[in-house]
């Protein structure tokens, strides 16, 4: 941006705005060298035409067209609105054949979708946003270079109709789906006007966009029907989706703006797996690579550069809001760390921001019932196992609960807690998600010791612990140089598809190769999941390491 | 037409509503031998879809384009819009996976435009308009097999603002472009209307819509820019218009038909030229040709099957309304033939339904100028040469009439009369003609002996005698079979136009092929016009038959 009303906002803010988002300044820097060349859906095309003369008496649109022509955008597959071919006459005129037109292009033809007076440049800006469930990132882009200008996070405002997908679809089948879709927009519209306050920006420069999403959320989203995703056969509206107008979305930025929205295959495998695995490039290796989303929808893929096959675990909540009472999102206050005391059984953590604690988010729940299980504070059912006598010992309904931190060690005053039901939650969706990896690799006759490469993504925040992953059952007990944990994948390939063609293209074929395996009739994996039900579970011998430690 | 709502109008009806328009049966069947195959624009698909399974799980879009994909059209290029997207799972389940989608074919993509429950056939309509600046002709057609089932004509609304494309654009300047664009479009909409009554169709199974116009008369229906029509260097707003939605301009058929405008080359060269060479196929020929439209702009071509010259000499008023007091289109009240008796100088008349005169058409007023001057009755130069007490003179004014039919013989209960000025504004007129053809014949050092045939064009109804117009000096005189005449060809190729999408590419090549030679600063030009100011000519050599007749 060069703009001199566009102020950067300090790298320091950005960087912890990254940091929230599930991002860090360094796969900023890796963005970039992954985006060669930058080729908005949108461009801002200056022109400087010759005045017609008795000689050249072509029409407007022909000598505008001509003018577009020489910088390299087919104009033979080129199409013009009325509202703009009204207008063109005059426009053309107002600063002396000196015009800026501005030309979308999409999969197999271009569109002139405004053309105004004068030849000034204008500062495009884009940008990305990952649609969670429970959680909206958006990042705000300047189209020129690729910089993240801001990145603003928040919570989805569809949360007050549900915690997962399941619930916002019955939700919008009782209060229509206008309801949820003015939910979700109204936080990208709010996200979106803080990253451009944050930086003196106008929305009206922002003329791309790239939405990310699950198929529920980009459904809602788009004011699409999603009461069929609920019901078997389970069927999605649409799976790809055309460029679509800004304005015709309500979305709040410039009116002609142009929207990406990422395609997903399946009703339980959307467009943030798609995004993922576009940002990971994956599909482009040799090596038969695990991918988790370890979200609300537990979305596997197990793939080669051959064959990609995914899957959906309906993991649940309890690695991303819900499904355990006090879990967050990975932010200022979260308990992203822990560790405890053999003797005492208190824990020391690590929280996001170093104030006191308000919740737990997804690592630190995983460091935490790892840690439980290590000290013996939980027996490999699930069961809390420590004494009523005990400080952390809090007594929940009928059920017990372990203190994490105590009402005045918090900034909500109130007790902290972890009960045996937000243990079996979690116990539950990383056993969907390791049975469902068992299933995808029996289809194709593999086990785990041939996976060469176990790729995390989901809303941890900065950090993961792979060794207590395994511990708990989530991850396969293998060589642990084999795993690598990419923060939020859906954001960064949303970025990517932002700034070039080539990536959206690449999308769709992504889209377009994935067989989708559905679990909802599967004997196979209800068996396996029934084993998986333990911590880590019910064959000790897959987990060696974990029966060594816990020994 | 198979269902049983739309009855077809009689034979004898439609055979008098088509030579109205210009354009007799023995035309319609030559058109159906032109139009081998029928590719609509905008076609209704009938699809019978698999309902889903777990097993065949694809989205609700991809299930639909899957259908479209076998009936032949490219699903790669297809487009989608919110409304239709949003709309799509109900309507695919309301008749258990049975829809019909309306899908438009565009130069360089193909988009859903409507997808509605149910897959009974619907009986498509079309309509071909030539909007002409006095005269506008209506065609319903339907689009199964191209019969034409009505044929509509009326005068242009715009007419109110004066007579010629100069007087039009003038009063869009004053009164907005809107006022005329309402005006155009009002009559569009009635003659479609009444044609539809004929028939007792519905306008909604009007779906595909090609028009045809000189530039200005497209500029204001679509409600373009005309102004720089008017001031050199005289430039069109557009030339090659994009596929357009009928709801985009306010034409009342199916609010997502799709409209194709002939393209025009030039502001004085416009669509209704490139529909009449389309028609006539002479770009496809290898003799040098001229054409002709002798209404009222007078534009002529002269081409061969390597290259289009085109120019027009704003011929005036006088073969179309306006130029001559007593003129009218070629109908009913219409004198159509006139022979003078050299004694009396009585002229006796045809008139166009076998009732009392109301006016002159083209033909008529040809036959009229050409019979006074072979019995005397004007000079050359054009000045009446009767007695003032002689039963046929009339003063009008400060200058000289002939009466060609009393009061009492008329309907109008006036004298119809034809005075110096209509006979000064005819010679104007058949003088820049033929002035034009000179220059252009100049430009490729070609003369009138070289040129292999010449269609005629034109508002003159089914008739055009040939022999007349060489005596006034409108046509060369060469041998009397290298004429045709061709009627309207405008609509003619426009019906093409809407049956054919060849026909519809071959009418954008045209456009493209045309040089078009200014003549508004043209020494050579102003030159040979003042040289034609004569009947039929300063050079009476260049007539010699006309010479022989008139010794």
């Amino acid at each position: 941006m060069e703009s001199d009303v566009t102020v950067k906002i300090s790298e320091e803010v950005l960087e912890k705005k990254l940091q929230i988002a599930g991002v860090g300044k360094k796969i900023t820097a890796e963005f970039k060298n992954l985006v060669k060349e930058i080729t908005p859906m949108l461009v801002n095309i200056p022109l400087e035409l010759n005045p017609p003369t008795l000689e050249d008496s072509t029409s407007d649109h022909d000598r505008l067209n001509r003018g577009i022509d020489k910088t390299g955008i087919d104009i033979t597959r080129m199409s013009i609105g009325m509202k703009v071919m009204r207008e063109l006459a005059d426009v053309m005129r107002d600063e002396n054949w000196n015009v800026t037109a501005t030309v979308v292009k999409k999969k197999c033809s271009n569109e002139v979708l405004r053309v105004v007076p004068g030849n000034s440049k204008i500062d495009s800006l884009g940008v990305a946003v990952d649609i969670g469930t429970t959680s909206i990132v958006v990042y705000l882009v300047d189209m020129e270079d690729g910089t993240i200008l801001a990145a603003t996070s928040g919570h989805n405002r569809q949360a007050a109709c549900g915690d997962d997908v399941i619930n916002r679809i019955v939700c919008a089948e009782k209060d229509g789906v206008k309801k949820l879709s003015d939910m979700v927009l109204s936080t990208i519209n709010g996200l979106i006007n803080e990253a451009i306050h944050s930086v003196k920006a106008d929305r009206n420069q922002i003329d791309n966009v790239v939405m990310s999403g699950n198929t529920t959320m980009t459904h809602l989203m788009l004011g699409l029907e999603p009461r069929h995703i609920r019901c078997e056969p389970y069927i999605p509206s649409v799976s790809a989706f055309p460029i679509i107008k800004a304005k015709d979305i309500g979305l709040k930025v410039n009116p002609v703006a142009a929207v990406f929205v990422m395609p997903g295959p399946a009703s339980y495998v959307g467009g943030d797996i798609v995004s993922g695995l576009l940002y990971t490039g994956l599909h482009r290796e040799e090596p038969l690579t695990m991918f988790i989303d370890v979200g609300t929808n537990g979305e596997i893929v197990l793939e080669n550069k051959d064959w990609l096959m995914t899957a959906s675990c309906s993991a649940g909540l309890a690695f991303e809001g819900g499904g355990v009472r006090w879990e967050m999102p990975a932010e200022d206050g979260a308990i992203e760390k822990v560790s405890i005391d053999p003797e005492t059984f208190d824990p020391s953590l690590t929280v996001i921001g170093n104030i006191s604690p308000r919740g737990i988010c997804g690592s630190g729940i995983i460091d935490l019932i790892s840690e439980m299980l290590l000290k013996s504070i939980i027996q490999p059912n699930g069961k809390i196992n420590i004494d009523s006598t005990h400080p952390r010992y809090a007594q929940n309904g009928d059920e017990k609960a372990y203190i994490v931190a105590f009402s005045n060690e918090t900034s909500v005053e109130r007790d902290i807690i972890f009960t045996e039901t937000d243990i079996y939650n979690i116990i539950r969706s990383k056993g969907a998600i390791y049975a469902g990896f068992i299933v995808l690799l029996n289809q194709v006759g593999m086990d785990f010791s041939m996976v060469e490469q176990v790729i995390i993504t989901g809303g941890f925040g900065q950090y993961l612990d792979i060794d207590k992953a395994v511990t708990i059952g989530l991850l396969p007990d293998i060589e642990r140089n084999k795993f690598r944990y990419m923060g939020n994948s859906s954001i960064a390939g949303a970025y990517m598809a932002l700034l070039s063609e080539e990536y959206r293209k690449e999308a769709l074929e992504i889209s377009n190769s994935m067989t989708y395996i559905d679990f909802s009739s599967n004997n196979k994996f209800m068996h396996e999941l029934t084993s998986a039900l333990f911590l880590p579970h019910t064959n000790l011998k897959e987990f060696p390491s974990v029966e060594e430690a816990i020994k």
